[in-house]
């Protein structure tokens, strides 16, 4: 019976068989010890001189069972060792590895990481980005479970889309018609709120933007969700706080081990995040970073990294709502602000200089949306199956889409989106 | 303070307010009866004669809040019920509603049901069709996240398949490149084995049949595991049958209501289901049913009825395995069985006179791949992501793949795969 690597410490003085890849193999006069890493982490094991004809045909990465007696090692990661007794190869390694899968320094370039991305992520530092981002989004999902949301799967293609109308959309080929590839759930979780009130989706959405940054990926995994009877977009701002509280606080105890791995903190989150309207956040811009940008519709990357700068040391908080969007910069579903005319119940959550999240109130109303379309010369035929729900009963909704790489690649510390993406997907990586 | 309509029953004699939609209204004599919905689901409110102009501009499916207070009554569905004071309309119905939201004669016509998707899918059997899906693949997340699996999100842009090789996938413009949509996850999730022994997915899978039928989607939802360090498929099927005992067991405590509306059992399950080699299920069907199959390399349609009803009756079971399907009617990574040339380590799992997993244990070794694909004239060249996987250590591993809409459909007794999908996806439909 194979147990994991990490049950060796409850074994002592037992023998026991474990299996997994040979991470490392170091020989120290005539002894070798051998790193073997399974699900549940690094281990090592000790081959003494008169069973190393045992070793001779493994190299790192073959696949081996090992069988031995555990022993207390103070040395050893796990505060004991195995003393092999029986080496079984269960899979060998028939070629020159071309990466150094047991290297921290993978990360250092980003081609060699992700044109060899079968193997390298086979790395410890790689497996925890991965595992971290698993735990972020069943903290998601079991949070708004909790809530009284119901998780949807909506179509990923679709005949048009609410946002750009094509322009920034990835054609399909469906049978003799065109179609596209989803770039939003947007529609349909507005259709779901009129089913269930509350929805979540976790899953891919695209974007054909032809540019390659490190904050953009093409095919990118949203965490949205859309909520009726709210009052404002103030109300899902108070949800998110309370969601990224409980993502954090289920991070801290099931993600320990990964964060300190990756050299990572969790961040620093207030009970309430601060929120600045726009245009307080420019005049804060203008008048102490210098930063001309009263009146512009959005703030730019570097002001994003500055509001942030500034929230943290003002208020402790590494996060910070900016609302108030003007109208002409949101989508046309955004509801604008009876209060400010011009501008609109919406938000960006920032989160260690970077937008990570886009959300606001949307319209409710037929009519409402007419004339909106109207001041825009947007034709409501275009859109009817997303109108038909308005004229039938919609309550006051809002919702909100996370980027779940950017969320990832932010709480860990990585420099470029593509790291927090298991096989990304841009103008020139279509691979594996 | 809004509660929702569940909580009356708890507020006997106080005054509450519940929000939703008309589900109903019926008068009679002087008195109104108004049935509300909202995500709890149904409860009755009494208008009186003196309120009846309240109830003017109101039709079903406008979103109302209504104010009043509680009484018991032993023949209003929740044994209680509000007696209206107030009524605010939230959002009001501006148009004649084309579909009867609340007939569940709804479902009798399918092109109705999905060409006013957004608006049927507020019935409530509609409704709970949809929240039995959304616990299904909880439970199947649950489940496997206690058993040491990482969920995964594999991108479902790619080059090429590893099944058909592009001749039943649609195509997909990917800036200056083709590429086509994802028909399958096999190949990431073997290369996860790789990184976590054990991965799940569970998001859409594409396959551009060109022929309409009432088990086939061309876009549906997949739910994907693969594990490391097995023995056989015989490991597998173990952890199909403990898991679906424990989707089993989850929809009992969390959907007993939605199987009550939609007058659907939850199936008959063994601990352990029969199994039957597919020589054995053929030679069967010949002498009991006079099915002359016994050679044929697969089961049809009806053998698939014929073989559940007799696991059934033989068994108790809904639920039966077929394994060792013929190699040459097998993807080639699927293991040959060694003692048995000729068929491999596959299985099918039948569920109420249809296929809802198809699995089995792959290859591992490099040179199994090589020689497979010699036999079947593949060129290891289309292959060479997946492949260099196995020639870097790869352990026995194997997995399965369930088709969400078919085993909800099964499990509701929906004639049609289409009613499990939410916006399905076919040669005729695009939309909504």
């Amino acid at each position: 019976m194979r147990i994991l690597v990490s049950e060796i410490p409850n074994n002592i003085a037992k023998t026991v068989t474990v299996a997994g890849w040979i991470h490392k193999i170091r020989k120290l006069g005539g002894i070798s010890f051998v790193v073997i890493r399974d699900r549940s982490g690094l281990a090592q094991v000790v081959v003494e001189e008169e069973a190393h004809e045992m070793l001779a045909e493994l190299s790192t990465e073959s696949v081996v069972s090992l069988t031995g007696k555990v022993k207390r090692e103070e040395r050893a990661p796990l505060g004991a060792e195995i003393l092999a007794e029986k080496v079984e190869i269960i899979s060998p390694v028939t070629e020159d590895i071309p990466v150094e899968i047991n290297k921290k320094e993978l990360r250092a370039n980003l081609d060699t990481l992700l044109d060899n991305r079968p193997l390298t992520l086979r790395n410890p530092e790689q497996r925890a980005i991965f595992k971290v981002q698993a735990e972020i989004i069943r903290a998601f999902r079991d949070f708004l479970t909790g809530e009284g949301f119901t998780e949807i799967h909506s179509s990923k293609i679709v005949e048009s889309g609410l946002e750009t109308g094509g322009a920034e959309m990835f054609e399909v080929k469906w049978f003799k018609d065109k179609a596209f590839l989803s770039q939003s759930p947007q529609m349909y979780k507005q259709i779901m709120v009129g089913v269930y009130e509350r929805v979540f989706e976790t899953a891919f959405a695209y974007r054909a933007e032809k540019h390659s940054t490190g904050r953009h990926l093409n095919e990118y995994l949203s965490l949205d969700l859309e909520m009726g009877f709210i009052d404002s977009h103030e109300d899902v701002m108070k949800l998110e706080e309370r969601m990224l509280g409980y993502i954090v606080n289920h991070l801290s105890e099931t993600c320990a081990k990964e964060f300190e791995l990756l050299d990572a903190k969790l961040p620093k989150a207030p009970k309430e995040f601060p929120r600045l309207k726009l245009v307080e956040a420019q005049e804060i811009l203008e008048h102490e970073y210098k930063e001309k940008c009263v009146g512009a519709p959005d703030l730019d990357p570097k002001q994003e990294k500055l509001i942030c700068e500034y929230a943290e040391k003002k208020w402790g908080s590494e996060f910070i709502f900016i609302t108030h969007y003007p109208s002409k910069k949101r989508p046309f579903y955004t509801y604008d602000d009876p209060a400010e005319p011009k501008s609109t119940r919406s938000f960006d959550l920032m989160f260690r200089g970077i937008e990570i999240t886009t959300g606001g109130q949307r319209l409710h109303l037929y009519e409402d949306y007419l004339k909106k379309m109207k001041d825009r010369n947007m034709s409501p035929n275009n859109f009817s199956d997303y109108l038909s729900i308005f004229k039938y009963g919609m309550p006051p909704h809002g919702g909100l889409a996370i980027g779940a790489e950017r969320l990832t690649a932010k709480l860990l510390n990585l420099e470029n989106v593509r790291e927090a993406s298991l096989f990304p997907r841009d103008i020139n990586r279509l691979r594996p």
